[in-house]
């Protein structure tokens, strides 16, 4: 897999502001390659820049073409965006279920992302020369995604499908048996100094306390948070009967 | 699962085109609850208006808070998107990874989704309200996505979570194998016809051809199509030998 192999292909783009977001979404998604087909918007504008804002360099090397023919010649597969019912449209897959595919072609060469222009989306010639139809899932009272934001999603699910990103997992694992439940016994002790609850009722008490805290997930740094807390807490009771306080009588 | 019941909150939010793109990214995906904390953008401009497009009803019913707390005082489950390391970094996932969890909680409540602004993500404050920690997968070059664009992959991966956009699949069923063995036994005879192939290597050649016609679906719609090319292709080599044409020697 090589994202690098993946070229994005606006066909006759209107607005600059569009052009400048689709540099942005494709270096956030590792991409680079960018091709236009006959802009109607000037793209060497103050407004375009600041909209492809840390991604100038995707914008420098873009590529402009007089047809679609010629952006794509070079490329194995070429997946067209569209939204257009008809002949295509049984043919068409999300861009999630196309993913592996395109990513799989790029390991041998080029895979190009076809999508038409704000206004008109790609003509029946523009589809002709696409061997894979891409629709992408949207709400049927409002399907028309803005430009920037469908090659976003089309650009995240390719990054995506590369697996390559990982998010650090827990450095500290989770607490064993013997802590939760050196845990549980000072808590208990603990709510009881206070007098939060009675002997006779601490058991069930403590079930639900129980349930609340395997709910997610108990770290040892946890576990040694709570075991300081419920420390604290007996201090604090020591301390209150050492200068005379009582507990309040039990209220039921 | 009730996507009605996810509210989107931009907290500081800086750019009203932001806004607004956020608006209508929200109705492409089924979202219409937004709420704004201390926005620093005027939300009535005609820009903001432009941007929301035809997701001016979502736009028009956003709510405004002073305060987060306020805003997702009624939200079960919070989740808070952030790139930021340390304390958190640990416990957040991506929202892929998180959809299911989300989904399931609308059932039975309101779910808030929070984005920091443009310029300063969510403060430690912000995070500290918050019960999930959303990470957006991107690329280590340029990590940082345009506000609105990370709303978009976040409401996508929520909507795809649904299931329920389904691509009306092909009409035409996949062709029977008789009809197929029709098509290529008609194609033989018609290269055979053309002279495109002689009887000895006929075999070989067709051997070739149903690779190519393996490798993709061949519907019924499909195959009466390359019925008609060998049908035709027949009757021109017909013709031409009833005219006195004659083909030319085999090459090898």
């Amino acid at each position: 897999m090589n994202l690098k192999n993946i070229r994005i292909v606006l066909v006759n783009p209107l607005y600059a502001s569009n052009v400048g977001s689709v540099c942005r979404v494709m270096k956030n998604m590792g991409l680079n390659d960018l091709a236009l087909v006959n802009p109607r918007c000037d793209v060497t504008t103050h407004e375009c820049k600041q909209w492809a804002c840390h991604a100038n360099n995707v914008l420098k090397r873009r590529r402009e073409f007089k047809a679609l023919t010629a952006a794509v010649a070079d490329c194995g597969l070429v997946a067209g965006t569209t939204a257009r019912i008809g002949l295509y449209r049984e043919h068409a897959r999300t861009i999630r279920d196309w993913a592996p595919r395109l990513l799989a072609a790029t390991s041998t060469g080029r895979v190009a992302l076809v999508f038409g222009s704000e206004d008109n989306g790609l003509s029946v010639d523009d589809l002709a020369l696409c061997t894979q139809f891409v629709r992408i899932p949207s709400s049927a009272r409002y399907s028309s995604l803005n430009l920037a934001q469908a090659v976003m999603v089309c650009c995240y699910e390719l990054f995506s499908g590369t697996k390559r990103f990982k998010i650090p997992t827990e450095r500290t694992p989770e607490a064993p048996s013997g802590m939760r439940e050196q845990m549980f016994k000072m808590w208990r002790q603990s709510l009881l100094d206070i007098g939060f609850m009675q002997e006779q009722k601490a058991d069930h008490m403590m079930l639900g306390l129980r349930r609340i805290f395997s709910r997610g997930q108990l770290s040892e740094n946890d576990v040694r948070i709570m075991l300081g807390i419920a420390r604290q807490t007996q201090w604090c009771a020591r301390e209150m009967r050492r200068l005379g306080g009582a507990l309040p009588p039990p209220k039921n």
